[in-house]
């Protein structure tokens, strides 16, 4: 059983990419009811309580607050395995709060997304940072378009290239796990699009693969910790 | 004189894009001085307040707010022709304290940034609509990472697939200009990483060929409105 609560306000993406679009939230006597994708994935957005897609959310930090305090509180999400937060980047409202209304639960840690330029790495430094002032552990970092073959002639472009070594070198210099790359494959963008999942799509791609391994990694990360606590109590 | 004026404040990529990371700000008897990239183009950005580049800022919204306020009061920026202000995506406190703070200033409206995919266009609408309704002109959407041509066979890839019509026909159903569509170029990349002019370094690229018509595209629409202006006054 996996949860998906999308805490990025002000733009939600996560209803077209589950390919939930239109899709309402249902009010039960046990609170906000999540809308699923499948039996055992339920997904929970700000999307979900807009009349249309395009309707703007023009929210300072503490209407948002207190929405992401709702989805907490208020959605009955049943029995769960995994709880998967996505956030929008930054370190602000969205990730003080979710940080602070979790503090009594036990949170596996976060994993931190980039591409391979120092651009996108310097804001991403600023997360690691963030984490580890509020003590949130990060089980590891994912590098997101990082190479792209040329469906015609096969040659491999680095589109965002890494110039101060990307990921990997970050990973190293501040000890941290880089749990996969990620290449670039448009059938990824058609995929979040069109709300199909692209995993199943493609099942043999490059990037299926690596999105494979990565969840095994997190997989093993969480799994690990948990049998560590056990030996603990 | 133009004023480029950075408000992502848990993120400022732009010291490093424009070369200037390192620099702090300087005050002088009449406020805060911007710091120079050229003689006639001065930066603000809360990036030149760290004492390093992977500080994270860790604020809620009324402290971002308090010093988005003070770069517009405390700056000396002398006279400009143009400020331009660079936020973060989304439709919150930034946007709506930018917005508050300059509404008794005359501003010749936002320039939209987007990238082919619908997922990155729903979030566009919703920014457009926030435009609609603080009343913020729009001069138009620029379309980013477009197509890719292939260094080796010169295939046309469009690696972020426009799946509902890219932001050309978004443009055409809300009634809004389409300034023009930048196509992806790993170089540009390389120049924002290593803080150079991609314009300087690669002249004659189709990359800069489409900033160039863009820039153009925006002055015609600064310069018809403050003529149209002094018709009126």
């Amino acid at each position: 059983q996996v949860a998906l609560l999308d805490i990025d306000i002000c733009g939600p993406s996560v209803p077209r990419m589950m390919g939930l679009e239109g899709e309402q939230v249902h009010q039960s006597g046990s609170g906000w009811s999540p809308v699923y994708v499948e039996e055992n994935l339920g997904v929970m957005s700000v999307g979900f309580l807009l009349s249309s897609p395009d309707d703007a959310v023009i929210w300072r930090g503490p209407k948002k607050n207190g929405l992401i305090k709702q989805f907490l509180r208020d959605v009955d999400w049943g029995e769960v395995d995994y709880l998967i937060i996505d956030t929008p980047p930054g370190t602000s409202d969205e990730h003080l709060s979710i940080v602070q209304y979790l503090s009594a639960a036990h949170v596996d840690g976060a994993v931190i997304i980039t591409t391979p330029q120092e651009v996108s790495l310097q804001d991403v430094r600023k997360e690691i940072n963030f984490c580890r002032k509020v003590k949130l552990p990060i089980i590891g970092v994912v590098e997101n378009m990082s190479g792209f073959i040329c469906p015609k002639c096969k040659n491999e472009s680095q589109i965002f290239p890494p110039t101060t070594g990307g990921a990997e070198k970050m990973c190293q210099n501040l000890n941290i796990s880089l749990l996969g790359k990620v290449p670039l494959d448009p059938q990824i963008g058609k995929s979040c699009d069109k709300g199909q999942s692209f995993l199943a799509e493609v099942p043999e791609s490059p990037a299926t693969l690596s999105y494979r391994s990565i969840i095994q990694r997190i997989q093993e990360y969480c799994e690990l910790q948990h049998s560590q606590e056990e030996k603990i109590i």
